[in-house]
């Protein structure tokens, strides 16, 4: 298989180190940008190319990953130059724009993995990037399907999970689990930011809720404006359908209506385990563990070899700093009750208190 | 110093514990739930009284950790009971009306610890569960200076950080911070948990940003009930303002306003870095560090100890599990680049592909 990486960023470059470890018999990258296939060429995620016509030269799959404003005319110029044979795909957070830029070309499949990266240089692109990732592929009526699958293959061969779905679904589905929280988040922050009160700033009494609640506000402005726009039809659907619900729950605040708020909780109880089913083997059996760790070197290594020497598994983990002299907290997930007591009295040898509890209330 | 702890659930026996260990010369407990008061005593939370009167016998501090319901009430019967010398403080998320119930009682100042505990029974206790927590108090202009002192005294011998304000203000403040959060994260589920997009259930393909969003939904009815319905006035004010602010953006999408976008997500991130600034000594120089590894014990503590022993100094991290089959993905946290650069050669090394940037976009 051979691969040509248009835009040889974060994304681009990390997809060539990974095809390249999957055994692809040639990565050609080009980027205007000459720096970045520099630095791409450097790390050997990719072999320069002199033009975008020579990297897409004998191409099986053309992989463009430019920000998303520019995809349209970098894709219209990718499948101008690429091999009749070739799958074309892309990176892009929003697939209605570009899709529509491809037309009816039949080498197209729009592209979208969900790995969290925000755009960075190549000097930091890893061939893990996309390990686990779910990455979103939205073919189209007139695609070839040797091409589809060619792509598909591709993006599974990443390490990826492929998952085909109607491009304009795409950006409905995104606008809810991505766009809308990080339009939420972004405005909770400014809200409490902006929010004095009788002389005490919201955000330097800020508990977990709201750092949880906005650990993705404020993030790169130079992707999100592109996407938050790109995408703006189906997310000022999601936001009017917000304003709705946000008003549903001040009528039933003005009304005192516990019987409301005790059933839109049990919904959100509800809906959160459907949501950690996909993660987890058995979420009804998740024990959150809760520690409070000094700031000190060592302290989880500590922790980490005795839990481990004990074969408690660990789900997941999260240590939340407090203030640098006030140390952080340590929360960590077990798969059951039973783990989580061991776990617990392991941790109390060392001298700690423990806070054990289900994860999902019933 | 004698304690009397009036509702010996999870925080009153916590709170025992740690007067305990601080050196309180007695610690007594009455609960109504004859059950609870037991468990506290065979936890040696408390010495169990035999009436609400005699747990106030001669006691120097009184602390009511009842659910906020209910405070009104039993706060009211504490008053009546407690010595004339003795500070009387509670543990309610909202302030209002449990001080409006102690009207000019001298004795009285309101409380409220920022532990993130969700209220359960006295097995779970910990002695640590206040450490290096916000602890609010809130002293009206009618509290006898002495009993004041007495209640942050005893507040910081908890280990938890006392903060003084207004009730009101205090009220106004949680329903940004606290209130305002959690209740958006229970609309922001719900709407994600109802929208089936052609087929395709939005939970199902949820990113990390939605489940960072909803980590505190769904939390338990019994205690957010109440909350929310205390603190309805405070909280209607602060959903008011976020639709608000949501029109604004609905506004701005609508007439593709870049500019607006470009400010707002400024505004975030500068206010993300005002809240961080609270928890980090140098928070520009924080570098976030990502990780796929696989679901097998023992692989956290080779990551930790391989950390631990180069001297690099965790500050936070998190891991996210993704499926049983696909492992998580771990985010280290650490306080420069130069350290960075080190950790992620050492995961390096032991065969993982490593993501570095900093945390704070410029």
């Amino acid at each position: 298989m051979r691969l040509a990486v248009v835009g040889t960023g974060l994304i681009g470059a990390s997809a060539g180190l990974a095809a390249k470890r999957a055994g692809a018999s040639a990565v050609v990258g080009w980027d205007d940008d000459r720096s970045a296939l520099d630095v791409a060429a450097e790390r050997e995620a990719v072999d320069p190319a002199g033009s975008l016509a020579d990297a897409l030269r004998d191409a099986d799959v053309a992989l463009v990953a430019v920000p998303v404003a520019a995809l349209p005319a970098v894709v219209g110029a990718v499948l101008q130059h690429a091999p009749a044979r070739c799958a074309v795909t892309d990176v892009g957070s929003t697939k209605g724009a570009v899709c529509a830029a491809a037309g009816s070309d039949s080498r197209f499949v729009g592209g979208h993995p969900i790995c969290g990266a925000e755009t960075r240089g190549p000097g930091r692109a890893s061939a893990d990037l996309f390990e686990g990732a779910t990455w979103f592929l939205t073919p189209l009526t007139t695609t070839e399907p040797d091409l589809y699958r060619a792509a598909h293959a591709f993006v599974a061969s990443l390490g990826a999970r492929p998952f085909a779905i109607d491009p304009e679904a795409h950006d409905r589905l995104v606008a809810v689990t991505s766009h809308l929280p990080h339009a939420l988040a972004n405005v909770l922050l400014n809200q409490a930011g902006a929010s004095l009160v009788e002389g005490n700033d919201p955000l330097a009494t800020a508990g977990g809720s709201l750092r949880d609640m906005t650990r993705i506000a404020g993030a790169n402005p130079r992707i999100w404006v592109d996407i938050f726009l790109e995408n703006r039809i189906a997310l000022a659907v999601a936001l009017a359908e917000h304003r709705r619900r946000v008003e549903q729950l001040e009528t039933a605040l003005a009304a005192g209506d516990a019987g409301f708020l005790a059933r839109w909780i049990g919904e959100a109880s509800g809906n959160r385990r459907r949501m950690l089913d996909t993660a987890y083997e058995d979420v009804g059996a998740l024990h959150r563990m809760r520690v409070h760790v000094p700031d000190r070197p060592g302290v989880l290594a500590g922790i980490f070899q005795a839990l481990g020497a004990a074969r408690i598994n660990v789900s997941d983990f999260d240590l939340e700093h407090l203030s640098p002299d006030r140390g952080g907290t340590l929360t960590i997930l077990v798969g059951g009750e039973s783990d989580a007591l061991v776990a617990a009295r392991l941790l109390e040898e060392q001298g700690y208190g423990v806070v054990v509890a289900p994860v999902l209330d019933e």
